[in-house]
């Protein structure tokens, strides 16, 4: 697993509302199906609607066990790295709570949680470019 | 506010136990006053006793009010920025929930939370670079 983040998609009650708090601060993003993107840097932030993102990442929030709605995605280059990566993570201790499988758009993904509960998704999105210092670049979804 | 990340904390039951998950991962980082340190990109990504980071951002963990033990931060290049982006934050409707005061380490920051309750630190560390196009590099602690 190279050593970087990225997205930080954060789960949040309402997209628009919390948009516009963003856009309050300068920040400019793309929505896409009910999602902001932001580029930021070498990375990307990412504005969700907090119950697509817990499914998405098999957690229960409605558990109360600690999720904060906040999941950090490592993108990666192949299908194939991303099960790599999600091996690694079970071997080293972490807990699988997404298999990987095809996505709605049209990657492959997996997640899994840490040791303290914190939750990576691994990545391949052939829509979205990840270079070769790892950085990754948001297409125009115009 | 620039559009950029310049840390992921994620707030840890046991340090030396969550550097090794990561280390097996093949992750490298420095550690500092039992603070894991990982150069990810243009970005960080440390690894900080989860009540520490807690009591740092002005939130009650107890609480369980949703915190999930992630704080992102934004590195400026002066105090009087970390003032400006305060301000704003909280006229955009942010909550302050650690005004701005000189830290420990020898910096000046405060924590702000969105709309949703995800942790915010503005932060001015004199020890860490923020290149002119916004990345966080860290210095070597050796």
């Amino acid at each position: 697993m190279e050593q970087r983040v990225s997205l930080v998609t954060l789960g949040v009650a309402d997209v628009p509302r919390a948009r516009e708090f963003y856009e309050r601060l300068g920040w400019r993003g793309q929505e896409v199906e009910q999602t902001v993107f932001f580029q930021a840097g070498g990375m990307a932030v990412v504005l969700w609607g907090r119950d697509k993102l817990a499914d998405d990442a098999g957690i229960d929030d409605a558990a109360g066990d600690g999720f904060g709605g906040v999941v950090l995605a490592h993108n990666v280059r192949s299908a194939a790295e991303v099960d790599d990566v999600l091996a690694d993570a079970a071997e080293a201790g972490g807990t699988i709570t997404t298999p990987a499988r095809e996505t709605f758009y049209g990657g492959y993904a997996g997640c899994f949680t840490d040791l303290d509960g914190h939750v990576w998704e691994i990545a391949h999105n052939p829509g979205f470019t990840v270079t070769g210092d790892g950085s990754l670049v948001l297409p125009d979804f115009g």
